[in-house]
């Protein structure tokens, strides 16, 4: 059977996958659209992660798919009811990059109040702009939390020491066991100095950030992303950035696919991000762990030897 | 009596300043050497942080000088015993930044590992090169710290629920009622995944961070400076870099006057920041406090009256 990779996995990964007996591994990382549509006729399984969107025209060429596995957590990007539909199993790797995302949402949001990036392009320039590069400690602050699963958690528990009121906002309330304020959508805007967004993208959260949150934040808030692109409604949040309401916006979840949609917030204070949050060797490592015990549970159903390590 | 400022400090504090009995302030936050030295004769007392050095020629022409004050901590940009020979008294503000520089510091160590800035950098310029730029998380490396003061201690601190492992130097050796490991900085060198430099300048550590230390440190090493400029052999820095030894430097503490010698590392793995660490509004407001005290404290000496607030 083949086995299509259309996403970086670890090379470690990749090893371990080709020791499987009776199976091809097709690995091609940086393929483009017109090619996956080639070559998913041949495939048995799908390994996908974020960059392509597995679409109806997939499904109708995908004519040996049994398969497909996400090596990632967010699921957004694949129709689960359709595949199921059509007896196509579907498995995803969670919890693997819980701490790469937290980590990276720390540094994201100390950038936002600290214009290092902007400190090390006007150097670059030649230019000494240390008296317009004024900066806030996160100290004394109140970081606002959208979404409170896992990498939320994760954010709150490296943020401990850093002596920060932490609030947040989470679809199913209260989470038992944590002492931090849970609080409606416009509460937690009004009241955060810093908003940082990590929740999965699904119907209720497409384009949840939009006018009515933002009419309410504070001036100089400093707006973080590392979940969906789509989870910001862009058009509203182009409206703020022009009337100077945010000191500054990072956008990690940039896929190919946005290149062409965020060059209108060119002069903004908005930087945006190829997606980097997941992207660690650690992470990567974890995935590739968890993705093998994956393939160990699908074993007997595919009729293949994983003989792993 | 005039006062002369030759460094930004926050307007509240220069509201403040102004309105000292008998007393005018002469403030120019972007002044050029040239201008000092035309401008150092009228003056009675001496305001400055770290964008220029305090040189003999200044004093041949400070004939009025009877006081300079260092709003910031490092005071190695000035020659103390020169002053004292001449009876000109000094005086610096301590503990000010100590905030600032360790979160700083923290956000630089992040950016480090996870690629960041050229992660921006290439979006902007249209490309998308995530497959590139794979990070490595903090969580379980090991962070030596050179330097065991307020801002080292502080930096530990903020680390505490990153699951890392703390080690430091420190020249009084080691410092009673922390747990972390005092070690050589031969030791340190050889077991940190990322170094961070935060000690005065002082003649002790003048280039002390040379070819002895690099020749140990292990290959992908993280390397942040937000002490000085001067405490890193720069010559052999750049050697190690060529090598491909660091998998990014980050140096924070660039004056205008290393312009000049810093575009010799373009195309390196290094940064370089317009001396960020303590510029906040935060540590600015608290030095303005600590600056205000100093005054109170020399008020019958120069038959000023404060009346502050």
């Amino acid at each position: 059977m083949n086995i299509l990779i259309i996403d970086p996995l670890s090379e470690n990964t990749i090893c371990r996958l080709k020791k499987i007996k009776s199976v091809k591994i097709d690995y091609f990382p940086n393929i483009n659209e017109t090619d996956i549509l080639e070559k998913i006729g041949q495939a048995s399984m799908l390994i996908m992660r974020t960059s392509h969107i597995f679409t109806e025209q997939w499904l109708e060429k995908a004519v040996q798919l049994q398969a497909v596995i996400i090596a990632g957590s967010g699921i957004e990007n694949v129709p689960i009811d359709l595949l199921e539909a059509n007896n196509i199993i579907f498995k995803n790797v969670k919890e693997a990059s819980v701490t790469s995302v937290a980590e990276y949402a720390i540094c994201l949001i100390l950038m936002g109040l600290r214009n290092v990036y902007q400190g090390i392009k006007s150097i670059g320039e030649g230019n000494w702009e240390k008296n317009q590069l004024i900066g806030n400690e996160i100290r004394r602050k109140t970081i606002g939390l959208i979404g409170f699963g896992n990498i939320g958690k994760a954010i709150a528990s490296l943020l401990c020491n850093f002596d920060v009121e932490i609030i947040y906002t989470n679809e199913s309330g209260r989470v038992v066991g944590y002492d931090y304020e849970c609080v409606e959508l416009k509460e937690l805007a009004k009241r955060s100095d810093i908003i940082c967004i990590q929740v999965p993208l699904t119907n209720r959260t497409y384009q949840f950030i939009n006018n009515d949150v933002f009419s309410n934040v504070k001036r100089d808030c400093v707006l973080i992303n590392v979940s969906r692109y789509d989870v910001i409604a862009m058009d509203a949040l182009i409206e703020k950035l022009k009337q100077g309401i945010f000191k500054h916006v990072y956008i990690d979840p940039i896929e190919k696919r946005h290149l062409k949609t965020i060059s209108e917030f060119k002069n903004l204070p908005i930087s945006f991000l190829p997606h980097l949050g997941a992207n660690t060797y650690e992470a990567q490592e974890r995935v590739g762990e968890e993705l093998i015990k994956i393939m160990i549970d699908l074993e007997t159903k595919f009729n293949f030897l994983c003989s792993l390590p």
